[in-house]
């Protein structure tokens, strides 16, 4: 049989450029990871792998017009877009070189022995170290930043970790580029290209979550796939960790005062937020809690207003386009759900966005309704006109885990100066639905920073972990504690005299720098 | 159909002593879950949490005797030993009561907002919050330490998670009088008891991890029960956290000059540390790498003398009892296995100890003394007699992971000052294999301490997660990030002014105290 090609397409045309490369067959797969592993011996040095970052990072910032112009001609998503999308890569690269440099990962504890105790406390010494080959399976709605060069990737060799990368479909031509970049930073820095591999095709990520050799996988994509790839790690004869980004609704809830003291101003944050990115966002605000009566009505008008305004876009692929028309049309048909602003096709290759609404009652229980608790990828948002405070709790009790909930709070409330304490609890009744919790401001823009975390619960992720920030690099770690290990076998890590410089804790407390 | 009862059994006699409960049916199941879920809001105090662990441990400590008592006519583990295992589950609950004080396991991490970065950084602050209702499964080989008011229920009361117990069938009544203490340690503290509930039976064990509120669950048990239990975790429609200890063989690395050096206290030692509590520990020494030679010779005698002056004992139950004689008689049956000391029915009720030997050559690839390299439960223990370092390095290739690996290395390999390096290189290849790595110790006897990691490479465990020692209460905890929460709400965790007194990571940096 021969081998399947893999395709780049156009997402303007619908039409194939060029064939990138085919789909690796099973022993390709197993080829693949154990190159990786052969690897991970080499990436045991922490000097070489954040060698290896910086000098990914320069490479990908050298050949940055020809990875922008690969990259916009796969997925449509336009120069200024990918421009922002490759610079957040490379910081996200430079960052973690940092934090390998820090070693504040390795979260070295020591415990001294005391023969006072009953029984006597041997001498433990704890860090972290490596688990070993990580599967990283790329995002469509993400080229770079999602993708071979992204976080799964950059912070599994932060780790120490060798990879090897499922492309994503609609990328397979930026894909290579990166992986050949990467794999060059390698060879550039002294380390084998095996650290790096890609592999095409369907089957071939079933494969690769199956290896033996594979310790942990990194996913973002939908909730189908992502559950699909979990029940695979957790039915393995040895069962190996899953990070998974799957799917979050991103409630949004705007209390009465927000509306009436910024209908205008809230509206037309919404309607940036939700059409970014053609709505290809994973932190997309879909579901949107907006108070009854006048203020509900003048944001209403201010978002009618934006979207309207907001052209027509291209989605990453033609099946992603049928799946947006179809959902938005299936939802659109329920009881009592209005469209101000159709969302639909807007030409042959293109969507025009647009919101739908529906009473927040419709929502209180188990019915049809319960598709509009689902996310529906693209530019769409679905507005729940609630009277009432109880209502607005109502919905939110019905809602699965999510990256983020938002809130949008009037000047007092803010400052927990209303009468009725609304603000605080509004704040710990979204806390146990999302991640990341906002504030008058949207969930669109994940700041790549120390304390970030980008998570939350099923189906938002399969996990407790996050998989943008400092403390992503976690994930593809475990902890080893020596027992009275005699010091000059020590890893220089755990040594008593700390010749690297580590942040320590001795004895369960923080060591004084 | 009648309710089936639960009977408390004397391991010394095979009798029933008491009908202790019954079995709970699924709507008993389902009302512990709910009022586990009811008390999660009381739980929300850290210093209610503090006051309550450490009431807990008074408790206990004052109902001392009867516990023991309890433990034993149902253990037959012996006065002394339980005495000890009380002392361990008292200093556990109260050293977890010190961590709620001092709070570190909230991870609280806050960056500063830039708006000079591109783009911007927002102002992000977080935490770890509890994941919610807590399932735990008991151990057999521990009535309190591994059980009701063991590491995972006072782990999982500290994170501020209440807690359903599914009973170990081999101690109910132990399990019911420490239900009993936990719930009126809750409710001299002024906590609902329903933050600490008990089930008994196998099919409430499954309904219990099925649940829908249960969040996340602790096992300790065989490879058999926990791998349903993990499964069924992970197949449920919202899969939530299994942190399992299955199985561990625990292997032990006897270099050549070790053996020359203290061949008698080493088979001195390794004779105590297999029989300790009739070998029903998780860290029982169970494959032991001997050199061949006149070192490797004097410690087989050594271990012998010993070996065969340890009196029998009283395993749990009749089933394991059951399956060591049927698992040592299958091993010993095995062409080239032999049997120094046989291990065996020692009386009606009891066994006595033994060990196999093995040449390395039997383990080197796949074949029926595979069996070797599974767990056998009970006072046995597998030498493996190797001729070099090729042959220990075939054998470790082979073994799965494991909760330890120990080295019993000679003076000038601990020193690093052979010619070889061959302690170094021996820590190394086993550290991939294990959680703990012990040198020239014994791997029984789990320190409870800060730095402490008890857990390993599958089947030792199914999470990269510690079920014994201060970070242990990580796995009942999810992070959450404020962005741009105005301070008049945020939580005094995550206030700019530090109320509480946490420590903190400041744009990634631990701040100074």
């Amino acid at each position: 049989m021969a081998a399947a090609p893999v395709w780049s397409v156009d997402p303007r045309t619908g039409k194939r450029r060029e064939q990138v490369a085919v789909e690796a067959t099973a022993d390709e797969v197993d080829t693949a990871v154990r190159a990786a592993h052969a690897a991970r011996g080499a990436l045991a040095d922490r000097g070489a792998r954040a060698a290896l970052l910086r000098r990914a990072a320069d490479l990908l910032d050298e050949a940055g017009a020809t990875v922008i112009e690969a990259a916009d001609a796969e997925t449509a998503l336009g120069p200024g877009r990918l421009t922002g999308e490759l610079g957040r890569t490379t910081y996200q690269l430079r960052t973690f070189a940092d934090l390998v440099d820090q070693g504040g990962f390795l979260d070295v504890r020591i415990d001294r022995p005391d023969p006072g105790l009953t029984p006597p406390r041997p001498d433990l010494r704890r860090y972290r170290i490596p688990l070993g080959p990580v599967a990283v399976y790329s995002a469509s709605n993400f080229p770079l930043a999602f993708s071979v060069p992204g976080g799964d990737t950059a912070s599994a060799l932060a780790a120490g970790c060798p990879v090897v990368v499922k492309a994503h479909p609609d990328h397979p031509a930026t894909s290579e580029l990166c992986a050949a970049l990467l794999r060059r930073a390698a060879s550039d820095t002294g380390l084998p290209a095996g650290l790096l591999n890609l592999v095409h095709g369907f089957q071939a990520g079933i494969d690769l979550i199956r290896h033996p050799l594979i310790a942990a996988a990194g996913f973002t994509g939908s909730v189908r796939g992502g559950r699909a790839l979990h029940d695979e790690a957790a039915a393995r004869p040895h069962p190996i960790p899953f990070h998974g980004e799957l799917g979050s609704l991103n409630p949004v809830v705007i209390t009465e005062a927000a509306a009436e003291e910024r209908a205008e101003q809230i509206g037309a944050g919404l309607a940036a937020s939700m059409t970014l990115g053609v709505g290809q966002f994973c932190v997309k605000p879909g579901l949107v809690l907006v108070p009854r009566g006048e203020g509900g009505d003048r944001l209403l008008t201010s978002l009618t207003a934006a979207v309207s305004d907001t052209e027509s876009g291209v989605l990453l692929d033609d099946r992603m386009r049928d799946a947006f028309l179809d959902g938005v049309r299936t939802r659109a048909a329920l009881p009592d759900v209005e469209a101000p602003v159709t969302p639909g096709a807007g030409g042959e290759h293109t969507v025009s966005p647009g919101f739908l609404t529906v009473p927040a009652a419709r929502l209180a229980a188990d019915g049809p309704h319960d598709l509009l608790l689902q996310e529906c990828f693209g530019p769409v948002t679905v507005l729940v006109r609630y009277a009432d405070e109880t209502e607005i709790g109502a919905v939110l009790a019905r809602l699965p885990g999510n990256l983020t909930a938002t809130l949008q709070l009037g000047e007092a409330e803010g400052a927990g100066a209303d009468d009725g304490g609304r603000g605080a609890r509004l704040l710990a009744e979204v806390t146990p639905l999302a991640g990341r919790v906002v504030v008058n401001g949207w969930p669109t823009g994940v700041a790549v920073a120390p304390a970030q975390h980008h998570g939350g619960p099923y189906p938002a992720t399969t996990s407790t972990a996050t998989s943008v920030g400092g403390t992503a690099v976690e994930r593809w770690l475990r902890p080893v504690v020596y027992q009275d290990a005699p010091p000059a076998l020590l890893p220089p890590e755990l040594r008593e005299d700390n010749p690297l410089g580590l942040p320590r804790r001795i004895d369960g407390r923080p060591e004084e720098a």
